[in-house]
């Protein structure tokens, strides 16, 4: 019999749970210490809800569900083709698993508009689903953690965001640095060239520096039809260096013909501002080639790396003028962060960083003795139990070897044995499975032990 | 634009997730404290795994979802056909939405067979999907708290279980009778009656008792051609009353012929016994009509119902000694309950039982007066923070009672008001927004006072 689980999906078991929620724990304490409050909405979307929103590779990638019973019904006949997937697709499925938080977060907002307080800040942690090949990190099935708050247009909401990402990865122990760019800049510069309407082209290119280097891009751009000359426009603005201030400073020189330009500048000083005054602990870091998610922020772009750790991304975030208009509902204006657990999980890990103890589950095992003693050990157990001390006794009187392998297999760092002997002088017998000593003691002084 | 999600779906909302969590933590506190220990499994499973699991019915109503990319490419023509429904369905659809949590972790405990230590307990709060029709509590998506210990036979699990329904009930403030039968009792029953291979049909007219009286599942048994002979042997189990003892000595006399019967009446006796000496709390009382899931318990049956609500079973479970034989795995022996998470939060809103304080999340809000005034405030804002206490500040300059307006509808209790005279002699002045009482403070009170 094939047992298995579809390809890039996951079983989590008892350690890895542990340890995911270590790092769910530490981003919801952190998001509520800052007044953002939980929503969570249906795994199914409508399609209608879905499609589009990705562009065309996006859609590609919903999981589509099929509609039940007889999905044929009123399908007409010439559809029933290899050639005709995405129309056939459309009649014989209306719902979607959701693929992002952002867009399900759009429509519940539009949705229950007349319910909610602005600025409403919430924050979402829930799986999504995409139908990508999968490979080392990425999965078909991933958790992202995202926190928005809409309905406010001050720069103090990216100033916050920002505190969420320093205090998140701080508690985590992680050192990151924050790179933070402004669309209004990228738009500005797309200008100035005289290529406004390429603008696309031109961060994609830009997006490559790192990873390319100068010449490719240029060669790229120049592939693209940007002239020599407006490539010499980019050029400084693709070698600056220097301080995050510098760098603004010589931006400003570059894009002063530039209103749009000028105000990315002015917007990002305001927020460095409020970093510094905020004492942020990371490196936050202007870098002009970051244009991630470009068709969507519109504002602040931002993006978290940990430091000396070869992963992409860890997470994400920016401003966005019109989140909530796909759906029909202008002028809400939003800025929003998303962490990307799997990958704060492999740093955490290649760092060896998580917490011992969060994969300890059971703090005591009562070995099971035979009858009597079973007796003698419940009455303890429910008082452990009573103090929230999380407590096992072994279900069946089973070779004490193999309790203790028990024990020890589980990480259960504490057994209470308890025989003839121990009933009589009512006390209990308690072995430290780390050290390997053990003392006896009456129940009170066992329960302070335990605790 | 026709903005909804699919029917029988939900979104929670701040103040419904609040109250959901109260639920959720409650249990998974519970859960832990005995020593279960945390899984999760995919959204989605392959339709190998979950179909043919639960009866005809529950196959239409799994979710399925569509191949991606060219799902027709290799389909006979011949099942594009709406009489082909199941074997086209079969061809372009491999992935299916969780039906329930037994059936994954079934599954899960055949796969990871060689790393799990047994006994193994393992708690697992998820979503399902069914494909239902959907009304007044009943939803598609839906949400499932199971606990189950698979690898031990002992009764006292079953104990066990119970302890946990009655922690997890009077935790939550709800008054439940746990109704307990046996499968073995049922399997007697039948066995006396001649009828063993009728097991089913007997069950399920004894089941209706309570709904539709004696002489209605008389009849129905009569219709389902058990002689009235036979019918008069079942006649004394339907009309039991009296005590558990009682009961259990009646049958005792009834089933003495039945080797299993007898067995039943053991096991039941042993339960009985570990409840009365853990002194459970709830009502625990035997219930012989009580045949839930009876395709799949092996022994102990169990259902709680909360005492004066209309409402159906809010947990079940009992004893099944084959769970992982379905994915070749023999001779696991397991037993586990599952709360049904909404409608426990169906009598708990009914009921007004809800804790006051799971609806207030921020504790705290600092009224935005102006940028100085931000730059003040957000140095206490920070301090307040670090000491663990949610806060927020409005993050923008607007108009006094807009900000006010914003603390009452989301329920924060305190206000801080810092203007001009504040800042000059460093304090903050403090409003309780329950009994408008303001005070003023300075930065180190202030910490105190909102702790």
């Amino acid at each position: 019999m094939n047992i298995s689980i579809p390809k890039g999906t996951r079983d989590f078991s008892p350690a890895e749970m542990a340890k995911r929620n270590y790092i769910f724990d530490t981003v919801k304490k952190i998001f509520k210490l800052y007044g953002y409050q939980p929503v969570e909405t249906p795994a199914m979307e409508n399609l209608s809800t879905l499609t589009g929103k990705y562009g065309e590779e996006g859609d590609k990638l919903l999981f589509k569900v099929l509609n039940s019973g007889n999905f044929l019904r009123d399908v007409p006949s010439e559809l029933l083709s290899e050639d005709k997937i995405p129309p056939l697709t459309n009649r014989i499925s209306e719902k979607g698993l959701r693929y992002d938080l952002t867009v399900p977060f759009a429509r519940y907002v539009v949705q229950h508009r007349n319910d909610i307080v602005l600025p409403f800040k919430r924050y979402q942690i829930q799986p999504v689903w995409r139908a990508d090949r999968p490979q080392k990190g990425r999965y078909r099935e991933f958790f992202q953690c995202d926190a928005d708050v809409i309905g406010s247009d001050s720069l103090l909401n990216e100033a916050e965001l920002l505190q969420i990402i320093d205090a998140v990865f701080s508690e985590l122990g992680i050192e990151v640095t924050i790179k933070l760019n402004n669309r209004k800049i990228l738009g500005g510069i797309a200008e100035i060239m005289g290529q406004s309407d390429r603008l696309t082209d031109i961060t994609v290119a830009i997006d490559k520096i790192e990873k390319t280097g100068l010449d490719a891009v240029k060669k790229e751009l120049v592939g693209k039809g940007i002239s020599d000359e407006q490539i010499k426009i980019l050029e400084p603005v693709l070698s600056l260096s220097g301080t995050n201030e510098e760098k603004l400073s010589r931006m400003e020189e570059i894009l002063s013909e530039s209103e749009t330009g000028m105000r990315g500048i002015a917007e990002l000083r305001t927020i460095f501002g409020y970093a510094d005054r905020l004492n942020i602990s990371a490196t936050v870091e202007l870098d002009l080639s970051l244009a991630r998610g470009l068709n969507y922020y519109t504002g602040a772009i931002i993006e978290v790396k940990a430091q000396n750790a070869d992963i992409g991304s860890i997470c994400g975030g920016g401003r966005y003028d019109n989140l909530t208009g796909i759906f029909g509902l202008k002028n809400v204006s939003g800025a929003g962060i998303s962490f990307g657990a799997d990958r704060i999980y492999d740093v955490l890990a290649e760092k060896n960083l998580f917490p011992q103890n969060s994969l300890e589950t059971t703090r005591v095992l009562f070995v099971n003795m035979g009858a009597k003693e079973e007796i003698y050990c419940l009455r303890a157990l429910q008082e452990v139990r009573g103090k929230g001390i999380a407590a096992e006794i072994y279900p069946e009187q089973a070779k004490l070897k193999r309790q203790m392998e028990y024990a020890d297999k589980r990480n259960i760092p504490f057994v209470v044995i308890a025989g003839q002997a121990e009933m009589e002088t009512e006390i209990f017998l308690l072995k430290n499975m780390n050290n390997k000593s053990q003392k006896e003691l009456p129940l009170p002084q066992l329960l302070e032990e335990l605790k």
